[in-house]
Order: C-alpha cells, then sequence, then structure tokens
C-alpha cells in the first residue's frame, strides 16, 4: 500500500510546485510538467499512458485506484481551491509530464496555427486534429502555451495523445520541407483560391491569428493561399472555427 | 448638442439597470434588452441598426461620434467596472435591445443546438452561422442565453445580424415541418449515415449536448440521424466544432 503524505501548510513544497505549473509558462518549460484538476482528466491521462508526477486529493475524499508507486497528497478542500489551476476546483489537483507523441512513420495531414493566443482556441485545435484522425498541430510562433492548464482542459484529454510541435515561421517552412508536405496558408485575399478546390493532402494548413491574419513572414514561405468562403458581410470565422473546416476538408479529401 | 448625465454613485438607475442586464436572464428577457462592454462592439451594434437603450463612458474619454439622441452617461473608470458585465471593463459599457431579424422568405439552411449550456460555444455557432450564411439557428431546450453578454461577445457582433428562433423539441419539429426543412439530428449510433452522404439542404441539423448527445425525445422526431465520423478512440468534438463542420457541409452541399 502506498503512502499518502498528509498537507496541511500553504507553505508545503508540492503545493508551491502546483501553484507555480498552473501559472507559469517557464517553469513549466523547465520542469516538462503541467498542473491539472479534476478526476475525469486524471483517468484520461493514466489511461493515455502519462507520467504523473503527483496527486493530491481532498482528504476526505481519497481515491482507491491510483497505480501503484504514483505519490500521494491528502489535503483539506481549502487547500486545494489554493493548489488549483482552476477556480472552483473539484479536484483531485495532480501533476504530469505532457507525453510528446511520436510523429507517424508518415505525415499526411497537418494543421498549424500562427500567434493564436487565446488557450481555448488551441485546446479546441488540438481536440479536434485528435478527433478527425489529423497527423500533426504546428504552434507557430506566439501560440498559447499548449501546458497551459486552460489549454489541455479544452483539448479534453487529447493533449495527451496528439502529436503537437512548436516552432516558428521559418521552423514550419523547414519541418513541412521535411516531411515532403506543401505549406497552405489561410487568407481572406482575392487571389487565394477556395479551400474546396485546393489539395490539402500532403499539406500543412496554416490558420492565422483573427485579428491580423498569417505574418508577412509565413505568407511568403506558402506554396499556396486558400480562402474559406463567406457570406458578404462577415469579418471572419473563430481560429478554431477555421481550423475544423480546413482539417475536416483534409479528412474529406484524403477518404 | 446631446446632454452626458455624469454619475457618481453605484445607487444610480442606470447602474443598477447596467448590472442586472449583465447578470439576471430573467430581467433580460423581460426588458428584451441585454448590456455589453466595448468599443468595437458598439461600433458593430450601430452599424448593425440596433436600439441603443444608453451609453456609458468613462468620463475621461469621451465618445463624440455617437448618433443624435443616444442617452449618454459619463462616470468614472472604477464606476463602468462596477457596471459592466466583464471582467477589466476596457469600457464603454451599453444597454441595447437584441433586434430580431426576420426570417429570410425561403429558409433553406438550418442549425439547431439541443441543452448547449456554454455561451461561449452558443456564441461561437451563431458566429460561423453568419459568416456561412446559414438562414435560421434554433436554440432547443436548455441552451446558453443568447443575450448574455459572453455569447454575445462570442459572436463578434453576428448576434446582431443573425437570425436565432429559440424553442423546445416538439416547438423545433413544428418549426421545421412549416418551413419544409427535414429534421436531422447527429448522433454517435452505428446506424447514423455519415454526414456527406446525407442530404443537408433542407434541412435542421441538430447537435446535442457535449456530454449527453441528443435527447430521447428529439431523437424520435428526427427524420434521419447522421455522424461525423472520427478517428478510433475519439470521444467528442466540441459542441461548436460539430455545428461548424455540419454548417460547412451544408453550404458546400448548396454551392
Amino acid at each position: 500500500m502506498d503512502m499518502t503524505e498528509r498537507i496541511s501548510s500553504r507553505k508545503n513544497g508540492y503545493i508551491g510546485h502546483l501553484r507555480r505549473l498552473g501559472s507559469d509558462a517557464g517553469y513549466r518549460s523547465e520542469t516538462g510538467e503541467t498542473a491539472l484538476d479534476g478526476e475525469k482528466l486524471l483517468r484520461e491521462a493514466l489511461s493515455s499512458g502519462c507520467e504523473l508526477t503527483g496527486v493530491l486529493m481532498d482528504e476526505r475524499r481519497p481515491l482507491d485506484w491510483l497505480p501503484p508507486g504514483t505519490r500521494r497528497y491528502s489535503a483539506p478542500a481549502e487547500l486545494l481551491g489554493y493548489a488549483s489551476p482552476v477556480k472552483n476546483s473539484p479536484g483531485p489537483v495532480f501533476s504530469l509530464r505532457l507525453p510528446q507523441p511520436r510523429l507517424p512513420g508518415r505525415v499526411r495531414s497537418c494543421i498549424a496555427l500562427e500567434d493564436v493566443q487565446d488557450p481555448g482556441n488551441v485546446g479546441s485545435v488540438i481536440r479536434t486534429a485528435n478527433a478527425l484522425g489529423i497527423d500533426l498541430v504546428v504552434l507557430v510562433g506566439d501560440c498559447a502555451d499548449r501546458a497551459s492548464p486552460r489549454c489541455v482542459r479544452a483539448t479534453m484529454g487529447a493533449a495527451f495523445r496528439q502529436c503537437v510541435a512548436e516552432t516558428d515561421a521559418q521552423g514550419l517552412a523547414c519541418l513541412a520541407r521535411g516531411l515532403g508536405l506543401r505549406l497552405v496558408g489561410t487568407a481572406l485575399t482575392g487571389t487565394a483560391v477556395d479551400i474546396r478546390q485546393a489539395k490539402l493532402q500532403a499539406a500543412a494548413v496554416v490558420i492565422g491569428n483573427e485579428g491580423h491574419g498569417l505574418s508577412a513572414e509565413l505568407l511568403r514561405l506558402c506554396d499556396e493561399t486558400v480562402i474559406i468562403p463567406m457570406a458578404p458581410g462577415s469579418e471572419s470565422l473563430n481560429a478554431a472555427v477555421a481550423a475544423a473546416i480546413a482539417m475536416w476538408e483534409t479528412v474529406r479529401q484524403g477518404s
């Protein structure tokens, strides 16, 4: 039987670790860990084979199904709320190493986001990519941290299974060349091709920031630009929705 | 020149009106108004022909472009923050009657949501419907209030232009019959047809709650059920993403 360490102070080291993981992207990157909350996400993490580095349980609701060897902590509900990255923590609060699934041998489909800063949108794209069977997600430039609690939460566990890379515009172009993928940018320009007419298999389709679209640098690197046709007077789609439509079209063309 | 009423107390009637509109769905429904925040949304509301019922400006940043006849209020920034429905209010805070655009003479495309409770998802669906030219959005059962500040904000102004109806399952069936639309439910059952093979024009496509799917009552009323094919092991798509794919397929089939 594994021992459970009882925590009663906010100054405990594991509490501090969880709080820093929840709020500090630099610390997440340095440690390779993140902090999450909730039983559903914990079960998803375990079933996806993630390496848990600790679980903080409500002392009145011990968990009896944790795998042997898990570092267990218990504390009053108030301390869980203090340690948790979410408001109104349902608990348990836990820390894990976000796995990096290996690239499939042959990458046929890829969605890339440039400067998409909302963690909910980045998480939604990772979730959709996983559900539709897109081989690779690339986060380019200044995107939300894919290890942030809000982002992982929005993936509903797909963050534990989906292959995601992070790079800059030049890095994306290199990666695409290396994988034999054409670089297809989405844009609102008149010269762009209707997305239904473009070849999206063996391509990396890049979605830009909602406010500014793709950067000039990335646009220059693209082999082609495509447009999602919209009703007159409409300004734009939400980035996660535009990405979903692009991924759906990619899958559609592959089947 | 219109007069601007200066407000200095939290007890002012217009401040109370804004706060209730921001937090109380019953009060919004009773008055037919809602409270919003931000210059971009205010400009969208004006250009969409909404009836403003008042604008509360930061006293250090008066707006000189409001149309004649607008009821204007000014107050210290602290009071704007108190009155606003959003945290970290950029201001101005304003109230308006959410317009109900008329149904087009002939409705060809329709998306319906059942029990989708997240205001961000409902707003995203209204925004996508407007961008893709879907004639009608129907909110069925216990959906988020489309007049709530979070929902209107997520529409990025599409709430001022998109035709949206609210009803229950029986009401949706009636509405569909009246408009000559087939009722097509999305489901995860084995008997459901691949959405790419179903006829989505002249249909109302219904998306269920992410956790529970469509209600048994609504499923019984459907003429057909369709499925969005997913990768093995994937559980579900975000409701706004599933709706976006269904709307995209509808538009695709119509062009």
